[in-house]
């Protein structure tokens, strides 16, 4: 395979379109070339490559965060391609930290592997379950001793480890780091090297020990890895990583309806990124949306809501989705809330004084005018009257909702 | 135990003086209060310390130097304390570098375990074999798993790991330290749990490790061990650490004949060094030596001669140092070697050029006069002829000689 400079590496006509696929919407390969001479490889000997993820099994709920590495791999899988999942049993048993005494690492393992069913469930949503291979890295590393231990960490520098973005504040900042922390890159490495992995793939923050993985496989004498990172969704306020503590996620088992509300409060800012990380738009589909969200104007409320529809399609098909749809819409006019308004960035203030957010959005010429309005029950989020008496929300319960002033005056808040 | 500013912790009057010898000689007590505390603790509990020394079998040839550390254990021991010998085998065996297939391993462990051998025959010319428990701590390592160790080594941090003083410098000089080394002090440290040590002795080149010991104790729910470092020895040059590599070392096997001429050798700077670490010399006697050695002249040769009679006294018996003695003075009268003359510091030039040390220690007027001394055959060194061809001598071939010029004009060369 050779790279030239300004296209993609000179691949046989038949290996193109897959490569293309795989390509778009990933953060980074490494090396560059790893994946043309991967997918060439398994070519000329007429194998599946063994796609590596190692699943961390302790967050039960999957999100369409989640859902980026794992339609990544299902691309894989549909070009002919084995997808082997790492469930870190291991990893999560002994990386509890309470796990102190040998009963709290029993009740711990069992309540890992009930994480770990609850989670395969979902997976299988998404994967094609006929390419999987499921591995249990307590397989491997539960018989590893302290001898094969000390011998495996032999090629690992400290400096290196040191280097990883999450070490590296914690110990400028004077933060403990404990030795055990150290093993975990190593340990998830080895995993690389148990299922001879030919490619693995993960979201950016995992870049480090993926590389890892590499080097593990370098020092086995196996043919390295080739590492393909995702980015990282970030949640429905555009701000935060997507997260069940943050409250600004999409779970990928969410009724259609909820996941369908939820995505159309996502600010315009942030559909492009959706697109292209969570649906299977082709290229040429993105940048009609992109076009049409840099337009504004109700272009822009379309595309977001083209996008939210093949999101929710994803996980409930084409009839859910439209479904959704028809009741989202049916849901606002009922309470009479507009769809097509401008959207109002939200201050910084948490909570926010409502009387003060109306003026500023322009709904009300003064905060008196505004709690008058508020008083007189003509003030409303989402099509719900606001509480006279709670004139203080948190920008959680603010942000994606449209706030109305009477009939005509709306703005959609977006954090 | 309570320790007052000025003086030694409060004890009970019997216990003072075992605690004042442990207590001379050593270069650290880490916490200061913990020697004492766990002498009245063995007191009133009426049991021996268990008073821990790792070894490292890797160096098969006991030198006075290694000999400090142990000739501490033996006060222990003289108190009715009992010695915890620690065979690093497990940590030899895979410390190997070279150790990375299964065959390499198993010779590396069958080589450690000769080494070992050959050790203990010389430790127990030093200790009470009556008072010693001799543990190999692959007894609690090998059976050490994955899971075990990350569970361990939880309790330890990477800053305080690299505080190390030799981690602490190659990691700022960009040198590698590999993640299997930064499990070493853990492994030695865990020895002190497997084996409840009371104190732990050692050089102060290990009092890190010791006091991780400490760490892993607590964390086990178990009394932290005192601490007892003692000073790495001066090798016979008085400038670098004793060792093997460097020649510049007393074996406790070699013959008393050898030992005594080495002993003879060293600067006088070193005399009181070696008095307090390498006899078993009182205070009072110490403190005759060093105002001997301070005064200068001939008493400052007694001093170093009694030094040296008493340190082979120690491996040879006083029958043996006697016979040593009185054969040097005999060897050294034969070739009219004066013993009692004046040191001549070695300038820095190594090989050192004959002449040019003839004349700079005084010896010849010039060079020339030197040159042509040599060439007429009256310059000696330790009363052999020195060769005229060869001018030119590595300063390891000098130090510690006698350099003489005819019959009355002679220094004792020092490095």
């Amino acid at each position: 395979v050779s790279t030239s400079k300004d296209g993609p590496p000179q691949l046989p006509d038949h290996l193109r379109p897959g490569y293309e696929r795989l390509r778009a919407g990933a953060a980074e390969i490494l090396p560059e070339s790893s994946l043309a001479e991967k997918l060439q490889l398994a070519d000329q000997e007429g194998r599946p490559l063994r796609v590596k993820l190692g699943i961390d099994p302790s967050g039960a709920e999957l999100t369409i965060g989640h859902a980026v590495v794992l339609r990544k791999l299902r691309q894989f899988q549909d070009l002919g391609h084995l997808a082997v999942l790492i469930v870190g049993e291991f990893t999560g048993m002994v990386g509890d930290p309470s796990g102190r005494s040998a009963t709290r690492v029993q009740q711990t393992a069992e309540q890992t592997a009930a994480n770990a069913a609850t989670y395969f469930d979902q997976v299988m949503r998404i994967l094609d379950p006929d390419r999987v291979e499921i591995r249990r890295n307590s397989e491997w590393l539960a018989s590893m001793n302290l001898a094969d231990v000390v011998r495996e960490t032999s090629v690992l520098t400290v400096a290196k480890l040191l280097e990883r973005d999450d070490f590296a504040k914690r110990y400028a900042a004077h933060q403990p780091i404990s030795l055990s922390e150290f093993l975990y890159p190593f340990l998830q490495g080895y995993d690389s090297v148990a299922v001879q992995a030919d490619i693995e793939v993960g979201g950016t923050d995992q870049t480090y020990n993926l590389l890892v993985g590499r080097d593990l496989q370098r020092a086995h004498g196996q043919p390295q890895q080739a590492v393909l990172t995702v980015p990282l969704l970030e949640g429905l306020d555009g701000v935060q990583k997507m997260g069940k503590s943050l409250n600004n996620y999409v779970a990928i088992t969410e009724p259609a309806a909820e996941q369908f509300g939820k995505l159309m409060s996502i600010p315009d800012s942030l559909v492009v990124r959706y697109a292209t990380l969570a649906t299977d738009l082709r290229p040429d589909e993105l940048a009609e949306i992109g076009a049409a969200v840099a337009a504004g104007g109700s272009g822009a409320g379309t595309a977001k809501r083209r996008v939210a529809a093949e999101i929710v399609r994803l996980y409930h098909g084409t009839a859910g989705a439209t479904e959704a749809e028809v009741g989202f819409d049916r849901r606002f006019r009922e309470r009479e809330v507009p769809t097509d308004v401008p959207e109002f960035g939200l201050p910084g203030d948490d909570p926010a004084h409502l009387p003060a957010l109306l003026r500023a959005a322009g709904l009300a010429a003064s905060a008196s005018e505004a709690r008058r309005a508020i008083t007189a029950g003509s003030v409303r989020l989402n099509g719900d009257r606001v509480d006279a008496a709670v004139l203080d929300l948190p920008r959680a319960e603010l942000a994606g909702r449209v706030l109305q002033l009477g009939k005509r005056k709306a703005v959609r808040l977006v954090g």
